[in-house]
């Protein structure tokens, strides 16, 4: 069932609360791939009821990217979800979530802002304000749909520590499951954003996945040092490769680390082109 | 029922929802007056269960501020709760609602924060971050309880205004109850903080409703124009009451009024000595 109206989702969610039933959560932006169906899957094979959000969120784009011409597939995310399970469509309009007339600014909306130490890093260095437009939005979400258990992906791995820090410290009745990285056969992983990809450039991608796994084998060779293990990365680079960041970080609270141990991740972003692709690994096992 | 732990609230809340029970929950500071009681009383009469909070919150005093000595009287307060119907007092400790060990800043903690044009002005201009700890405690005791209804005194009437907008920007699902002031018998707005006052500063915090009432009987005599209704207020101020504010705003948006009408709402703030003392009145009726 797609649906546009907070009103309407909200009279769904209630009459499902008063049969008992469970609800899962998967938010997207829509433009749905296997990552994301991944998570649906495990919705729908754990919970009553699935509901998905599609909306292509404007307080988490900073000035510059690609809100206007991020992909917008509605109709194809409708059928591919609702066959995959999905109860619910929520597809609103800005308008509908933010309301009409006012600037979308923290003047006049009330925001949800994760703690800078969450934010002042990774992504969030290059796009300032965007997690906090991603926390302010999956808080409406929460809010609206009141699931038992909400599901996002680790390829946006800092998203998810500041999502689960959020629930934390603000004490939200529901539980966040975090679902693995889904790639592409040859490795890329998953993303809406792939799409911008020329075939050059979706050669070139590869690079984001050689470093992480070749870290890897070196960590599991033994080398623990992180200065080492970055320097591994370096032979993989080329002149068309613009490596935004490479980092060793606490899977649960982003500190930075100096060795490298089963609770680090570590997070690669690459601009090729005009196109900034993320990727991440743990070193747990 | 006296609690300190969320757990246990939690699981109180759950078995009322699945009976099918409404929620009532007033959000306290403690050191309960009449004007707690007639919040206690609205939801007592309008749920099935009521929750109140006691909780001298530390993110929401700003430095330098009385959160010392701000008065503790929770043996008091829970009697007088629960011989008024309360179902739950719930008063954790700060470690039970902000982790122990870290900063109480944004740094380390998600905070919610309502829209710099409703936070300021009037008491969040002195009050820096002061709406912040508000909105974000708020938000974590409304998590908690998952009331159906939050009750909140119109004495503090930039909160009301602010909680409301909060509820609304992240579709919080509960409806807020605002309660009117509630007055000693010679017109002083109750408030916890009028225990400060010595004698002689008790008879002089009058001045803030001989204010209110006289500009109320101005505006009702046919004065519009806020300028002249201000002027009204001089001949009641002596060297010993030390004016912060005396504003004409808009009850839904803070917007400043220069003509007074029936949605405005006359706010004053007023230091006598060392104490702060706010009211209000609304030109409306």
């Amino acid at each position: 069932m797609l649906l546009h109206k907070i009103a309407e989702v909200r009279e769904k969610v209630k009459e499902w609360k008063k049969q008992g039933l469970t609800i899962g959560l998967v938010p997207t932006m829509g433009a749905l791939h296997k990552g994301h169906l991944s998570l649906i899957k495990k919705s729908v094979d754990n919970c009553d009821k699935t509901v998905i959000s599609v909306f292509v969120n404007p307080i988490q784009f900073c000035p510059g990217e690609d809100f206007e011409k991020y992909p917008r597939t509605l109709d194809a995310d409708t059928k591919l979800a609702e066959s995959a399970g999905v109860d619910i469509v929520f597809a609103p309009t800005p308008a509908e979530m933010y309301g009409e007339g006012h600037i979308l600014s923290n003047d006049f909306l009330t925001y949800v802002v994760p703690p800078f130490f969450y934010t002042d890093k990774l992504c969030g260095k290059s796009r300032v304000g965007h997690f906090d437009g991603v926390c302010t939005v999956v808080n409406k979400l929460f809010n609206i749909v009141q699931p038992d258990y909400a599901f996002f992906g680790e390829k946006d791995r800092q998203q998810l520590i500041i999502i689960k820090k959020m629930v934390k410290d603000l004490n939200i009745p529901l539980e966040i499951i975090p679902c693995p990285i889904v790639r592409e056969d040859d490795g890329l992983a998953m993303s809406s954003r792939n799409k911008y990809l020329n075939p050059e450039q979706r050669k070139e991608a590869l690079v984001l996945k050689d470093i992480l796994l070749n870290i890897k084998a070196c960590y599991n060779s033994g080398i623990k040092d992180v200065e080492a293990l970055t320097e591994t990365a370096y032979k993989f680079l080329k002149s068309c490769h613009n490596l935004e960041y490479l980092e060793f970080r606490d899977k649960n609270d982003l500190e930075l680390k100096k060795v490298a141990d089963k609770d680090t991740i570590v997070f690669i972003a690459v601009k090729i082109g005009e196109v900034r692709l993320i990727d991440n690994i743990s070193l747990d096992s």
